[in-house]
């Protein structure tokens, strides 16, 4: 598994009128855990597109929890459970600063090159870089 | 069941470089169907508000099928599908101008005093607007 | 001088904890204001993007006089005062359902060729299109 | 004259399908810029709320020289020029990684009793934080 945490500082304009982070609002959050956990993995999205891939989510699920508020920094887990193949999923729990649960999510992407529209696998570099947080099972070994 | 339907044209705020709408926007989408069902159902969401009512969203699901683009006109229908008790469930489906299935969607919300953050059962009002579209099984009738 | 009107709904989704519409919100407000006048005069501002010309805003000032709330219904005027060259600007006031001014602002766009990104002059459309609401001295008359 | 530098990284959302950051989401940003600012001076602005003080904005102006793109890191220099009286005006300046100067703007803001939403002079907190970083005539001393 290869687990990530970033922090943001929460704005007012992502608040709304009930003195909270707007509920849409945490779809961005979530953006910028996996941007950011795909960076440390030393992949840049902003590369990826200018290569000619694309990554819509097709898939968003939150489930809240708690509410985040105004100026508060939330600290976002973000996490690949399994090596992706033709879909990539993320899991994230987010966190405010008295270390309470706010929410837990997942969102699930695909590959697509901008030159056809059509899915493509998970691009090498980044099943290279995340192959080494998962154990897999070494057949070499006698039992 | 309840079914309503409302329309919205997507602006240019809401796209994003990838030239579709970006998958947070969304959310508020579902909040303009939502509260469009309700306003049809005589409910206002900001009267509930004024009356210490607050419906904040526990769980969000979308699965993205195609994506919006800018300035289409989108075709939002809200359903509600049981007689909600102390949650309400709403189903959403999304469709374009070519009548194409963009996303389904649900949201659940709860209802929150606000003098004391604590739940509360569904309002009287909204399980009256509501009573009409569900088929009740008459127990006064003998059998 | 060419004045349109048009209306918006304020979304949950666009207030801020203070109660009021996000100051940064009004942007977008105004954007609708601006594409919807556009398309009163025929100019369809996703046309003309197809048709390789961007219209990217290069000045933007608002005076705030008092806040829009959640769930009114906006009235938006936007005007053009003069005919446009190579820059095009709108002049804007607000007002909620009671009638009040809420603000005024103006927005400065340039035209832009989406092949080089070079600036050029004001389609050839939009001024056939404005022309007739502009007086213009008839040059032609005798004194 | 008070200057302060913060960065801000630009996310997939807030940009939109002319490849560069919305011309509405500047305002955020120049939001982060002064509550960051204000940070530095010991003035936390969630704190100026709870004690009862709002600060809505009256003013926006920004001038649009460059646009912003996804994922580069932003360097906005906010300024409060003079020392504020009724109103506080902040100035910004805002550039991206290759040092480019991307757009200017000022924002003029008020601060309000919540309690009765009446206007009210500069908190002593903010005038005492900002007084060592003006220069004021010493008229004490002789020719």
């Amino acid at each position: 598994m290869f687990t990530h945490q970033t922090t943001i500082r929460v704005r007012y304009a992502e608040t709304d009128q009930m003195g909270f982070v707007y509920y849409g609002q945490y779809a961005t959050y979530l953006e910028v855990g996996r941007v950011e956990a795909l960076r440390t993995l030393g992949v840049r999205y902003s590369s990826l597109e200018e290569s000619g891939i694309l990554m819509p989510v097709t898939d968003l699920h939150i489930r809240y929890k708690k509410p985040a508020r105004y100026d508060e920094l939330l600290l976002i887990e973000t996490r690949i459970e399994t090596l992706p193949q033709s879909r990539i999923v993320f899991h994230y729990s987010m966190f405010n600063e008295a270390k309470e649960l706010l929410n837990t999510a997942e969102t699930e992407l695909v590959f697509i090159r901008s030159t056809d529209n059509k899915p493509m696998r998970v691009p090498i570099e980044i099943i290279e870089a995340l192959s080494k947080f998962f154990n897999q099972p070494d057949l070499t070994k006698p039992n």
